[in-house]
């Protein structure tokens, strides 16, 4: 089938993918008194004297906002707002299939870091958290950090922290097949974007020393030309061993290369020049930066790649509904790494020690117990942390 | 029933009363590689090349959203955005269930003018219409002129023209009752807030010349102290035959009442001195300027309140659904004069003359024709305006 053509075809049809329903009975007076006014007017003086009641009240315990500004859409870029909304209808559509998070699509139009913050701020009344979705390097690194500090809900860019957790989770499951321990190894991340950022930082967070984070100039280290605030930032916080040089020099003796760059940046060469039982995860969309039988070929031992047509798919619907599901029902303010290293670990026990091989890391996405594995996972660790509210 | 109390207890079961959906299936890999990536990139690149065809591959084209800032939530006043998103689901719920319209509610955290109008601006693109809710006067006047001007979609303030059609739907109906002739009829308006001041403009645009809007201190005419920008405004607008004075001597011989300002305004006296057959709508809530059976005592001929428990109810119900119904339907870019007039005489129509009786000039909020009929009528108004689109 051409995905492609049908999909726009079955658009067409659906117009739109999500739908705002009514939960309760408007059939004559008596309920329309208790629904709207006058008897709306009692939880709206209750939330008015105590606004954690919304909460209670209201759908916000359960909602949260999908929010973009389209500028990098997929593997398309900067498509625009509206022209964004297909695939924010499609993460709805997600959230509610596999986490019962109601999400809703909100897509802003203006391209100014100052401006998205502002209004994701001045609408977090309305949300239990905020999903921002396929927003441009660097801007989403400021937008996320300055939401963070300013809202009093979760705040989760999915393009950095969904990508790192399910990343981690096959990472996780990978090292057990190769009987290396995670602290030893050397990992190598190659691209420099919002997922490569936030890989990076969670293998930190997770106690790794040897993260090496490359961009198309190769290694970033303290002190490197060329270096963005963000990119700076990494050089100081990675790469711990100080490695310089291209890809094709750091490559050699890691045990792990994460791939979220461009298609055929990883050759067989380079894979032959990486430590015994080498695991790689090429998840350049569509084309990887290796092939996987290519990777197998130069000795590859556990393969995964962001397309459901090979093994071990890295997708992020393992992690954002159960995230989400498990932070709005401890009205968690927050979405710490510790709860994104819980959701990671919550995701690999789903493959248990009988069933790992070297194709199956990860559980399927379509897989009914990660949500609320993940979920519960997530639910326990804010509350560990202390940013649960109920 | 004590309705405030078993809507709260309603309320705390209920958790919200509206809830977002998926319409389509994601059971397996096939559906998602439809429904989301890798086929969702055909309906976004379409729409980035024709921002238009978001109306047809995203749930734009039948979505409103509902905003309000929660500075004048039913009667109770300024009670913070999050307090009056009880009000605002109810809202949306109406709007679903009488007009098959999506409607989703966002508070905004702020009472400034420019943010309240940035936010919608930013968020235009998400919606097919926007719905302005319990947004206290006189700043809600500006906030809608701006946004009208800068918005591509409708912009409409329910609390001001959704009371000024109803109340213009039972006027009509009211007036064959007493065989009067619109044009030639003196009306007073009792309250200058959003409502009463948007009553005035379209019962001018309908051509009347005496209409005398009334605030605390009487007769608003031009030239009289104490007129802020937007009262100034209504005195060069309306009272075209320069009446002064307070309510009790400007009623002196009018032919309608319509209060939209607080309870016992309105004495048996002041109706004794109105003309022959005096037509009164009283919708102060919870009580009316008069209560029905004084008015009627006192000579009046045709009632109306807000209130369901008396005859003839003027209820915002009757309009919105069906006004943003027929204005999606036609994708247009306005509700203007001449569709708000044209819902307020499909709302009429649906009251025959073989049924008009002093206690019924209006149909009732759950007559089921209401909103198809309403619909069929703007979206025909709004072609003839050419504000449509398709």
């Amino acid at each position: 089938m051409d995905y492609r053509k049908e999909s726009l075809r079955l658009h067409g049809e659906w117009k739109g993918k999500i739908e705002v329903i009514s939960t309760v009975p408007v059939k004559n007076k008596e309920d329309l008194s208790l629904a709207y006014t006058p008897g709306v007017a009692e939880p709206c003086l209750a939330i008015s004297k105590d606004v954690d009641l919304s909460y209670q009240y209201t759908r916000r315990g359960n909602l949260v906002a999908v929010v973009t500004d389209g500028t990098a859409v997929l593997g398309l870029g900067d498509i625009g707002p509206e022209a964004g909304m297909p695939v924010m209808e499609g993460k709805c559509v997600l959230f509610k299939t596999f986490g019962d998070v109601d999400a809703f699509p909100l897509c802003v139009r203006t391209k100014s870091v100052d401006e998205i913050v502002n209004v994701v701020k001045l609408l977090a009344g309305s949300f239990g958290g905020i999903n921002l979705e396929d927003i441009s390097a660097p801007r989403c690194f400021e937008i996320e950090r300055r939401l963070k500090e300013e809202c009093d809900i979760p705040i989760f860019h999915d393009d950095q922290h969904g990508t790192a957790i399910v990343t981690l989770a096959a990472m996780i499951n990978a090292l057990k097949l190769t009987k290396k321990s995670m602290k030893d190894i050397e990992v190598v991340v190659n691209g420099s974007g919002a997922a490569g950022i936030a890989i990076t930082k969670l293998l930190m967070a997770m106690g790794l020393e040897k993260v090496i984070l490359c961009d198309t100039k190769g290694a970033i280290y303290e002190g490197r030309d060329n270096l963005n605030t963000e990119k700076a930032e990494m050089a100081k916080i990675s790469n711990l061993h100080k490695k310089k040089g291209l890809l094709k020099d750091v490559i050699v003796g890691a045990d792990v290369f994460i791939g979220v760059s461009a298609a055929g940046m990883l050759t067989k060469e380079m894979v032959k020049t990486m430590a015994k039982d080498p695991i790689i995860f090429a998840m350049a969309n569509p084309t990887p930066e290796i092939m996987p039988d290519e990777a197998m070929e130069a000795g590859c031992k556990v393969m995964g790649t962001g397309r459901s047509d090979f093994p071990n798919q890295i997708n992020n619907v393992l992690a954002f509904p159960g995230i989400f599901r498990g932070a709005l029902d401890v009205r968690a303010s927050d979405i710490n790494d510790a709860m994104k290293i819980a959701a990671a670990e919550a995701i690999a026990s789903m493959v248990s020690d009988e069933e790992l091989r070297p194709d199956y890391v990860i559980p399927a996405p379509f897989d009914p117990r990660v949500g609320k594995s993940v979920a519960a996972a997530v639910a326990e660790a804010a509350k560990k942390t202390g940013v649960n509210r109920i």
